[in-house]
């Protein structure tokens, strides 16, 4: 599990209505994991997730999310349930890079609006995903699925497929959508990345476009992010993205986190989001 | 814990409107144990539960059920709260036997309509059942009584009593029981059992009947089931089920199981239900 | 975690509208902890709890309440979330003393009305608190901030102070708070405390008042409570508390605990509460 503490500051913040806030949020996730004597692992997974609320308060954790399972043996692995599709997962692309602040409430994709991407969480999810992965030697190919959300009329399932490739500290990926079209991001979406390290510098990059409905005229999105490691514990991150709807501002921003010891760290950032608004937070996070 | 995956067939499925789709479930409980000096064991257990929804959609795990307690020592134990009455526990009656398929979607109960059973989930439970049980040497009484639930106007409270007798690896048992007037089982009820084995294979037998409203006119239900272990690692499984409603058909069904070791089992059957409808399901089974 | 079963009885119980039921309760907290290297403790922590419903059912033990976090180090801590402020947290005063019964149905603050209290539960927190506290040798000194509870028209935050102070077997302590406006509890609140203990006999004392509107004319409030351990294994308990609301008869009871080890204990009491009603239970708890 995991916990984070801190102060938020959002410039304009109309949802909440307070501009800064006291935010917290406390994440325990079960895994239950088994192996068959052939060496497959069986998994399953849920997780319960409590935050601040709105008004001041703390909020209810409420019950568990739905369930994610995952089968895999050697490079093969099958994911069922709620869990990530081939554009939340990673996989082949890091989508966020290098976010800033201990939130990590802006990152390299602030300005890539309109991508459908699913992911394992604590609430229930609308349909089932199934994505399937191969990785062989330094190559990476994946695909999944997410079945016809039945509450919504017409058609709205979804389907994705990647590739990636490491060489040495370096890998570059590419991803492809397609969504239904009864969902608000219907239409297809193909994202590329790369991301890799030299020394104490790690970057990443991201390129992509959909054409969404939603998103009626966007251009192509770019971000890039990078992260220096200024001591053994220190680290300076920051990121710019752009593009997107032809209202939209650059986003840009730079944060600093310092480990602790013991999965715990202190980070603060501030940038500018999309709507040209700063954002700002200043907090703790610790693992257990 | 324990998880399952798979894929679930049911002809004129009309609840779910879809006759094949992807099954899962993630069950994760928890158990408190102690024990006094003098050796008297106090438990108390919860359990959360997430399923796969009928919309295609992975279902909120919600909150744990309500709670079941223990107190046992020597042959004697006591189960108060949300827990088995004795009709629901199997401890001197096998009531499913051996079901088909990795869901266990039909056993030798499958036609057994309109008794009253109450145990341990992941819901609220309606009303709290104390249930005592004693066993000396091969001889098992047991007693149940479930409070009446204030929810609903009338009686409904419930009291059954049960014994069972082991001679080897055989089994036999006798249970009974009467329902609140108020109750939609309301009425008495009873069933026979046995149950053992002679070497690989095993057999499950189970005779009942009773005269709740619901059920007007029902003929006496009568079950077998049987379970051979091919190999090792293999079993194959088949019951029969029938009685009940004058319009019920005979319910059978055969499944195949193979367990692959660390709690992992693959296992799929085919059976008819109640209602000349075929079934069908081949899936995963973990436990953790 | 800890459960709890037995018999509650409650004279004239209009609420449940069952003088006698019963009682159960399942409780279960996770603890996330971690240290970083210079020894700061960082938790976190959330509860389920399950307990018998008023219609004789077993309730649902629905989410987990919301979570509280805290960080210590040498003799500072500060809590944030939903955690205890300087009423509940028996930093300085033991608030409810040496309660009877095993659920402990009554204590020597069984007369202290309108008192502003919030403390870790399982349900949401309607407002998050901060409390800080210091301990320099035996001298305890805490406060607590509890934020404006949004959802609620005009100001309800919280300011409450504490101090104690240790020497040898004994402690006293002195709590202060102020309640917003718009809270029912608004207005001041002061308790002063005492306890310790003398060989096998232990006390608590507690004297405070308010000005909340709720409790308008309300004399101070005076409870007193011992405990005197009768053998190795059984504690012998008593209290009276009096005051506050001109109506109130003076509350007082008796109980009887005894532990069977294993975190187990049996446990009765029977008094008579502030509305001269007679309260008794008898039952069993135990900690896994």
């Amino acid at each position: 599990g995991s916990g984070r503490l801190g102060v938020v500051y959002t410039e304009d913040n109309t949802p909440n209505a307070q501009e800064t806030y006291l935010d917290h949020r406390f994440r325990l996730t079960v895994n239950g994991v088994t192996e068959t004597d052939g060496g497959v692992k069986f998994e399953g997974r849920i997780r319960w997730q409590a935050d601040d609320s709105s008004d001041n308060g703390a909020g209810a954790t409420g019950g568990a999310g739905a369930a994610g399972f995952a089968v895999s043996t050697g490079g093969f692995r099958v994911d069922v349930g709620h869990v990530s599709d081939v554009f939340d997962s990673g996989d082949v692309v890091s989508w966020g890079g290098n976010g800033v602040g201990y939130t990590g409430f802006l990152d390299q994709a602030a300005n890539f609006e309109g991508f459908r991407k699913q992911g394992f969480g604590n609430g229930a999810a609308d349909a089932q995903t199934i994505k399937g992965l191969y990785s062989i030697s330094d190559f990476t190919v994946n695909a999944s699925y997410t079945l016809n959300d039945r509450d919504i009329a017409g058609d709205d399932d979804s389907w994705q497929i990647g590739a990636g490739y490491n060489f040495g500290a370096h890998r570059i990926g590419a991803m492809y959508g397609d969504n239904g079209d009864a969902h608000a991001s219907a239409g297809s979406q193909w994202a590329i990345g790369a991301d890799g390290s030299f020394g104490d510098f790690s970057y990443t990059a991201l390129v992509g476009d959909n054409d969404v409905t939603s998103d009626a005229g966007g251009d192509i999105m770019v971000g890039l992010s990078g992260a220096y490691a200024v001591s053994a514990a220190g680290t300076v991150t920051g990121f710019v993205s752009t593009g997107g709807a032809s209202s939209n501002d650059t986003s840009y921003g730079i944060g600093y986190a310092h480990s602790l010891g013991g999965g715990v760290s202190l980070a603060a950032g501030v940038g500018s989001n999309s709507g040209g608004n700063t954002q700002a937070d200043a907090g703790v996070t610790f693992s257990f």
